[in-house]
């Protein structure tokens, strides 16, 4: 079933305790959409400025399952970047700095031959630019979208808007105690979850994820690796990846989306292990199968 | 199997966002020995002043699965007393005052009765004490210690020879990266296990648990429950269903034990549902039974 994605698209420069990639390749939908990749087409919205190399974005065209007919290249505009810095602890890290720059301007539009996406991903932005993007789609099966501290604290009331009109949310446990005053991560999980139509996955980074479903929550671990090279874009590999089998199954019930996870899960893993793109670019599918089969020995009991 | 656990008990003062409980009866052996109760009988070797009041340890003397042959009460001796505070979010809290007292004594002799016992749970306390415990049985199958940040940081090396005779170690997340200097909790888990004779688990509290054993890292959420009104002893009331269901099965095994892990996580949920024992109090094994198919089916995918 069709998978569309809408996000940012980044320059970005980031240093961890194992080394330093400058003016990389990253942003929320060209993470996702390497991820979904390895699972079903996925259909690509997003504006870069006319100042990105010729080369840029080689890794993502030279990806046949990734239609970057959405893509849109700005002229007199510029591309986002961001520059992060991961402490010795890579679960902890500062921006050095952020450019909006095109980010900041209007949004990509949907092209038409898009609008009868399936499955939508409405990554990280400004709720209200989301709601916009929903609107120009038709009759989805699946809509989930991210959010993050910064429009839980400045835009309240349109992110409660959009609670009501997507099935699915995604995003952190501090971002899920923010937005609800909870202490407690499931009680604040079960709270969103109520305002959602469908589902609320809390992603907690090495600590795994939980889902609120069905009225209940279920629990899973991340995978226990060693290997982080680099965690940029891992929250967006786990949505691409779990958005790609859903769309691969074209099914939405709760057993499906446990699946979904833990693909997201293992295929989130295998980013960790390189800067940027650069582990998924050698990643096939078999390898992923043999990871997701090796994690559900190492989680069973 | 014959279990025994050797550990404080304690005078608890205790305040978290859901309310207080003054001078009440806490300790790792307490807490260990009360959770283990429910899957075998359990020897507790600990030592008390006389200041308590007659009914204080009414609780586990009204436990028939508890031998407290190995309780001392000594003369002129205080008892050891914890006040803790906990935060909002009652994964963090402070330290109000701890009273040694009859802790910074000389410890508690092992009865002889005691000494053929087959399963040891040495809980936190000085390391070389620990040894000195150690050395007082006989060809126990399976010993298991915890420790805790202050050993780590002022008896290294006594901690150090401890590992090499241990089959187990159960440790904090945190406490794994200072043992061992390593920021992600994966090489550290590995680091120490390689000290070990067996396995290490490493909690993290409302995270769950890593178990690393036979060369691998297994990962295993908690319940995820809002029910937290006292966290006090979760850790010891996980030690001591895990020892409990080994020391029942006689068997330690990594599947046993990652079973035991799982029971070792369901029940120190129900602990945390009121303050001191009182949740234990009124809990049965089939409630455990229950609730464990329960986590089994939100954990499974």
């Amino acid at each position: 079933m069709s998978l569309l994605v809408t996000g940012s698209i980044g320059i970005d420069t980031v240093e961890t305790p194992s080394g330093k990639a400058v003016d990389a390749l990253g942003g929320s939908s060209i993470y996702f959409a390497y991820a979904a990749s390895f699972f079903s087409p996925v259909r690509l919205v997003g504006v870069i400025g006319d100042d990105c190399p010729a080369d840029f974005l080689a890794p993502v065209r030279a990806n046949n399952q990734i239609d970057l007919a959405g893509l849109e290249v700005r002229k007199g505009s510029k591309t986002f970047r961001w520059h992060g810095r991961y402490h010795d602890d890579v679960n902890e890290r500062d921006t050095v700095s952020v450019d909006l720059n095109v980010l900041a301007e209007r949004a990509p539009g949907i092209p038409e031959a898009f609008r009868d996406s399936r499955y939508v991903f409405l990554a990280n932005t400004h709720p209200a630019l989301q709601m916009e993007l929903l609107g120009q789609l038709g009759d989805p099966s699946l809509v989930v979208a991210d959010t993050m501290d910064l429009w839980i604290n400045s835009e309240r009331d349109a992110l409660m808007d959009l609670l009501g009109r997507i099935d699915g949310l995604v995003l952190n446990d501090s971002e899920a105690k923010l937005l609800t005053g909870e202490p407690n991560v499931v009680a604040a999980g079960m709270e969103i979850a109520a305002a959602v139509r469908r589902f609320v996955v809390v992603k907690k980074g090495e600590h795994g994820s939980l889902l609120f479903a069905d009225g209940r929550a279920f629990a899973m671990p991340s995978y226990p690796t060693h290997k982080v090279i680099d965690p940029t874009g891992a929250g967006d590999s786990f949505a691409g990846a779990m958005m790609g089998h859903l769309a691969a199954q074209d099914k939405t019930d709760t057993a499906t989306l446990r699946r979904a996870i833990a693909y997201g899960t293992v295929t989130a893993s295998f980013g960790l292990e390189d800067f940027s793109l650069n582990r998924f670019l050698t990643l096939n599918r078999d390898e992923i199968e043999v990871r997701a089969g090796e994690f559900a020995e190492l989680t069973a009991f």
